[in-house]
């Protein structure tokens, strides 16, 4: 299965700052955005998994800005699946312009029902990927 | 019945763009913040309205920006209920800082149901001013 | 010169509210882009207009609601140019889904410099449509 | 100098999302709020150190997430100085409703120039606290 997706998003007006950069609140945004991509490249869909019951909640999200963007860049951003464990899945994320590095991110998200009770994570949200080191 | 009504806000960071001004995006929460608070002085409660299975959609809004605000101003935005018929309501807005009129707007809502199918607006939200035009 | 462009928009999951659909502040944002992809289909682009010293600052916003959108909808977006005057430029909305129109809106833009006085709107910007009632 | 801080927020309805709860990705614009707030009890103001030429900007944002918030929710954001050191600061943040943790965070801020280069953060945002183990 695909563990790794990239695509482009281009930095809104509406998402810059008075210092003249994309607000760091709107990363998080960005990276919902890479799982929903990832999530479809693997022939998943977010909206129907929601549809049958199941929410993916995050639990943690961990930030690193290394450099600003602006308005209008164009940026790409690669979202991973770096582990999937029978109740959650973590994500890492690179979010560059041009290759340079901008924020990298790291996120764990939890399978609940409508209730918000823990559920074992759907097959179709990946396999664990197998590492020697484990 | 109360219908008018006047909070303060405070411009956050977030809500600024790389003009260096509060982003045109942001009056639209700034206004459904004053119907909230509006109700809540009425004896009100939208979340109730919701929870019984009424919802209040915005049908229209027009907006008018007259001069910019910045981060940290502190604004004073006055809600007014202008009309209530059966299935309508209308609302004024008035956005200051110390007096200094930066933006108004206008806008009708909606009561509908959680299929979409309009509703009556419930009494709780207020009966039609009498006017002498009417 | 090219007066209309459209363009499709992915509804975020962060953009839709409790309600279940896609909250009314973010259309503002929505047509923001749609200008902002005109003016490039134009051959121009507004952060180059901004790093000359001119800004566009919307003074009117009038939105209209028709149908609801959810997380994940595609939508068309088409952007018009519908009047340029030496200080003014007038805009049109429509959003769409597979056809149904969802919401349509008008706006007004104001040419400014750093300061915040009205400038001429520059040429690149386009000069005004002729219509047989001028 | 004061080193903690706790503000009020009410979740607004634009801040939740299709699941109901207030969006994760708004969490990083409330932890701003605080650091504004605990910033004018200790007697500064971060507009006037963005007017004196110096930017904080967060270079790191670690985000728990325990419970979800809601709509209407009145929540109790506690923002505390965590360590300065002469070109960072840390902050740690709590979000509680009725004293429920709802959310905790980690944040480290550095102080820039208008060109991005790494300032001494200023006097006025706090000497390091005073620690045995340093």
């Amino acid at each position: 299965m695909l563990t790794e997706h990239t695509i482009e998003i281009r930095v809104r007006y509406c998402e810059t700052d008075a210092m003249g950069f994309l607000h760091h609140g709107n990363f998080a945004n960005y990276y919902e955005m890479g799982r929903t991509e990832l999530l479809r490249a693997q022939g998943g869909n977010y909206r129907e998994i929601e549809e049958s019951g199941l929410f993916l909640v995050v639990v943690r999200l961990d930030c690193r800005f290394h450099s600003p963007a602006k308005y209008d860049d164009l940026l790409a951003l690669t979202t991973r699946v770096d582990r999937v464990t029978p109740v959650k899945i973590e994500h890492a994320y690179e979010l560059r312009r041009d290759g340079l590095l901008l924020a990298s991110a790291k996120s764990t998200l939890a399978c609940v029902d409508r209730e918000g009770r823990i559920q074992r994570v759907p097959e179709s949200l990946g396999t664990p990927p197998r590492k020697s080191s484990e």
